[in-house]
């Protein structure tokens, strides 16, 4: 212990968790430990490089406040909220494949009634969406909480604007008896991740865009299936082969489908275009 | 690129970077992507882990500020730290080894005079420090420039008092034409590094005590010759096979004498008990 060098301090890290209670706990800080410092060895990390490290973590940690969470961007940027993600979920064939949580969520987003305008406000051409929750022996889910998130026309969540105090875009609803749920928003544009800090920093660096292809947040639970996160991102849309965050699955791609002034599908008459989005939902029961 | 799974994603992620310029930053970035993957995959983290490492390392950040760096802490007791500067300073037999640079330098420390009294009202037994600076051929080194700082006898350093403006325990001064330095300051005492942010309840909850050994800081620098950062350690210190930063070194281990009430080595009649310490330093040549 008082003659460490580069090979043997990896032993004498691990060794000082003899004790630890938390078994798990253990076993995930031995691993960590030891791909941290095979990481350092394999590059050769310099002093220089590991302050420019430090510095990158501490700029990282300055601009995470309760609006902007830049570690789940970090994450998300570099594949491992979609790892994570896609390890959780394991799912039958045919049930709705999970994506990122992404770091746009908050809790306390107000309720609607299906058919509600959960945009209330947002700028965007109106769209219609609509679906059925349905579990994965094809059985109707009845009462589903569906939370919906998406950023507005200028590819911009509510949290992002300082100057907006209300909820827009986002809405929690249920479905109904027959596991269909439907309600109005707008339509669903591209839009760069936050890149004005240090992820976006790095995201240069790298030669990498920070864009990510035109979607729809969904969180849908209901009692007795495994919670479902995921999105519903735009069929055509440029980004979908380079999402900067790893998030796009075939299965989760649909047409946005474009109308002129008219009737929308729930008996609204529009004086302006419209867009309409039917996307079914299959749940996994929870084990 | 939309059909990503557990195992293909970090591919998918690498070929994201083909168009970085930065060769040695797409190597790291290339080497922490496997790594960071890797333990995902190793340890299966879920998805409750992974938020809990994302709030795990937003506190980190949030009780960084320019008093405090909690990321360096992080790095310095997972072994990282040591690991870098090993790596950093393969030196020849005979040179002073290098440790942790730790989070407490600041670069406007005052300077001193030889036989100055650095401690400038910090808390602790007087101690006579001195030695002399030399080459790795055995060279005196004149003017060399050496930065030292230490805790308090409360095991504290100047910038973790809130209420104390001047720097203490710290300071700036060069070596004579023979290589020699000596300066006063107070007996180096062991000390918990900062352990009531997360970086101690991760301690804590890998049964780990925060404590180092009691030591000396001193970075020297001179034309010629590769910088050194290093610490004398106090010779029967309770902790020195257990450095939460696991920085010792058995060459950079010095007894600190302990002296009655009289004259000390630079001729000062002392009323009160002192201590002494005697260490050289061999600098490697630049090259």
């Amino acid at each position: 212990m008082r003659n460490l060098d580069e090979n043997t301090i990896t032993d004498a890290v691990l060794a000082r968790h003899a004790n630890a209670t938390d078994a798990r706990l253990k076993d995930i800080v031995t691993s960590l430990v030891r791909h941290l410092h095979a990481f350092a060895r394999e590059v050769n990390l310099t002093e220089a490089e590991w302050e420019a490290g430090i510095r990158f973590l501490t700029e990282v940690g300055h601009m995470t406040d309760a609006r902007r969470q830049e570690f789940i961007l970090l994450s998300d940027t570099l594949g491992l909220s979609m790892l994570v993600t896609a390890m959780a979920h394991r799912k039958p064939e045919g049930c709705t494949e999970a994506t990122v949580f992404g770091p746009f969520f908050v809790d306390d987003a107000p309720a609607y009634d299906n058919g509600g305008d959960v945009a209330n406000g947002a700028q965007g051409e109106p769209c219609f969406v609509s679906g059925v929750v349905r579990g994965s022996r094809g059985e109707p889910v009845a009462g589903a909480r569906i939370e919906v998130w998406q950023a507005d026309a200028a590819g911009f969540y509510d949290v992002q604007y300082s100057d907006v105090e209300n909820h827009r875009a986002r809405g929690v609803l249920h479905s109904l008896p027959d596991g269909r749920y439907h309600f109005r928003s707008i339509v669903a544009e591209p839009y760069p991740i936050p890149h004005d800090g240090p992820v976006g920093r790095m995201l240069d660096a790298l030669g990498r865009h920070p864009w990510r292809p035109a979607h729809l947040h969904f969180m849908i639970t209901a009692p007795g299936y495994e919670r479902l996160v995921t999105h519903v991102f735009r069929e055509g849309d440029r980004y979908l082969d380079s999402d900067a965050v790893f998030g796009v699955r075939s299965s989760l791609i649909a047409p946005w489908h474009h109308h002129a002034s008219g009737t929308a599908p729930d008996g609204t008459v529009m004086a302006t275009p419209f867009s309409t989005l039917e996307f079914d939902f299959v749940l996994n029961r929870s084990s």
